[in-house]
């Protein structure tokens, strides 16, 4: 396996074991660009990328610009919270319209779930999905993989557990998706009301209780509380859903000794996590940024026809 | 001609025939820039544009800002929907500004007709007028000319109907200068309420029926139908505009065989133009978009002292 | 003296005399950089810099934009007009994401005095302060310093009199400090509502009556009058304003014949200064702008570990 099979990266769903491995191996080998002092290399030079948000974002958003930019990108950006992108438009003709200009690949995010797909099927560009709706994000559950296997070595027989607003998160879906192909173990945990009944088809037991989510899992996966969520009323309180569901000091005393903690951020700090866990040496919230560049790297790299890398592993 | 005469282009009225042709020359044959592997020529290499867009637009500020990466110069944008450019500053002072950081290009939309000009007379920096309220677009008609003399092989001759709101319309204006200095017949048709009544003196013939002016039109050339001029009372309903003045399928049957059509976008599908026809063989909409790049590239390339290029023929 | 002793530059306030002849020195050397055809040194080439705006900001950020350009760095740039930076994230939080995508420098504008202070303490990055609240605007004052130092040969022994809202600028208060130090003498001159009680703490003489101010001045900095200070009361009316305080050419008979005038912009001609003056040969506003690019530049290259640079003074 030296490339990947689609001219897109549309979910976690559409890829192989062998291409998850694939594009973990080369994130982790181009992970060193960032630590380089001249932090570029040429490979997508005079390659036009154009990163087209129709959702606020500015940490995906960012991380794939400064992927781009290391690998001599040309770039294009757009968000609908600062331009007029469509003017009433269609998707598509907006696209055909990029299109026309000739780019490499297109970045989408967008609120409706296979917006990317409808993309991938009409465009000669390669797609990524940077988060459609509830549905996917592939580049952060990449990222989360290469973050767990940097730490853990590998993914096979892990236990992870992701807890939180099950229902409303596509991070859920996509992390649930690649760590359940990987071989890892996948538990879900959040208030019924946020929890969809038929979460188990994509291979993940479902608990409400946090301390069996906890109980011997080597990963703990919090999710973002959206302010909204309480206006809805999914949630009584977000006092309440701390004393529940947020991750405490306390609570950690449930985990195994060398249980790591992770967050896609931003954080709400006192509400889904407290500060004395998210800046613990547990935490590896800030290396999930750091391997996010690299593997929105290695993301892009692969998709303009280059063959996998691979870290030489060196005998002392 | 080797060369433009001018530091800026303000609009179509001040280019000769020479000019235009020189222009649509070097356009085409940096055409092929953005079909190779690596998009990219150095010419404008430690050159800085700026583009300054008073007026809200997506798709001509992105075809600049393509045309300018792929010619690999620095690039500053503003818009401002975004930024406070001005905060109660003058026109002038703000370019005065913006001189003072050494720009070699200004690249300026603004709802005023007149404010390009003013700015190359008080600018060092050439200026490139992207849109002056309802006066000229002239990027817009060369791009234009590009596409019909791509598929032509020639604009002299030629019948072109420009359809729709002509009063509102800086393209129907240059794209009226360009084909009629390039020996084209130009006639313009819509609404009597939204055609200006003196629109004759540029050469073009005027007429409200569209049978008329599709008739022997070589290019069908439909502009898009501002909401807001419903509001104005201008139109008595979209519906009824559709019926008159949209481009359907049955309209097309009035053209020729080998009639092109056209659109500035964005399109109101169902609204100016039927999608039957935007989707069909004769539509040139896309190339519109490809050409708007290899064009602006072309500007950029002659306003910063580079003698014209030109495909070569080669005998087969 | 051959480098910064600081990785941050976050005032005025923590630089030597040394310091500041070196980031002058340097400036004025990587002047001639923007009088280039082509205006670009590789020197940061593969270093990121990110542009964090927390408020509105057009000149300060395209000057720092300009400035990263020339010198060939990856630029990100977020401004909370146009992006959710933060999503209710703490401002450290916010910091420590964007060092885990490895930037070299951070430049920060934050309506709180020493957001950028806390941002260089936690960060590895160099913090350069773009503006914070009412407190500092270090390179606003250099570009001010080497703008003087140009014209005038030196700064030690000058006259400099700051005139307008001295209470709300941070202009004032960094260019007090920087001229104080560089051994000018300072006079700062407005309204009494618009003084704070204890500038004198900075090195600088305090009046209210404008000819005192001018009287003798080798330099007039007036200072941009915020409209939102006439709704607070602390200026009676705008009209009255520019009697008392407003740069007249009257008021420049006062003046020394070769006093020159500045601002730091963007100017309310008619209210805190007349187009008369502002227009007139001894204006030396313009040159601000194109100093702050080079100072920008000298900056960024200093706190990436570059030696300093000076112009070497040739013989005729």
């Amino acid at each position: 396996m030296a490339s990947l099979s689609h001219k897109d990266l549309l979910g976690i769903e559409q890829l192989s074991v062998d291409e998850i491995t694939l594009i973990l191996d080369t994130a982790e080998a181009l992970r060193e660009v960032s630590a380089r002092a001249v932090k570029k290399v040429p490979t997508l030079r005079g390659k036009t990328v154009i990163n087209l948000f129709f959702e606020p974002s500015t940490r995906t958003r960012s991380s794939f610009e400064v992927a781009e930019k290391r690998l001599s990108a040309d770039i294009l950006s757009f968000s609908t919270a600062t331009s007029s992108v469509t003017k009433g438009e269609t998707l598509l003709d907006t696209a055909h319209n990029l299109e026309a200009m000739a780019p490499d690949i297109i970045v989408i995010r967008h609120e409706s779930a296979g917006a990317p797909h409808l993309l991938g099927r009409e465009c000669r560009s390669s797609i990524i999905n940077a988060g459609d709706g509830m549905h996917e994000h592939p580049t952060q559950a990449l990222l989360d993989g290469l973050t767990v296997r940097t730490v853990k070595g590998h993914l096979e027989g892990l236990k992870l557990a992701i807890i939180g607003d099950i229902s409303h998160s596509r991070v859920a879906r996509s992390d649930t998706l690649l760590f359940h192909k990987m071989g890892a173990e996948v538990c879900v945990c959040g208030p019924p009301t946020l929890i969809p009944w038929d979460f188990h088809k994509l291979g993940a037991s479902i608990t409400s209780k946090m301390d069996e989510a906890i109980d011997g899992a080597d990963v703990i996966m919090m999710l973002r509380l959206q302010n909204e969520r309480m206006n809805e009323a999914l949630i009584p309180s977000t006092r309440e859903y701390y004393n529940y569901y947020g991750l405490t000091r306390e609570k950690m005393r449930l985990a195994k000794k060398d249980t790591i903690v992770m967050h896609p951020g931003p954080m709400n700090r006192g509400v889904e996590i407290d500060s004395d866990v998210a800046d613990s040496g547990c935490s590896v919230i800030l290396n999930q940024v750091a391997n996010g560049v690299a593997t929105r790297m290695a993301v892009l790299y692969l998709l303009t026809g280059n063959a996998g890398l691979k870290v030489k592993k060196t005998s002392r």
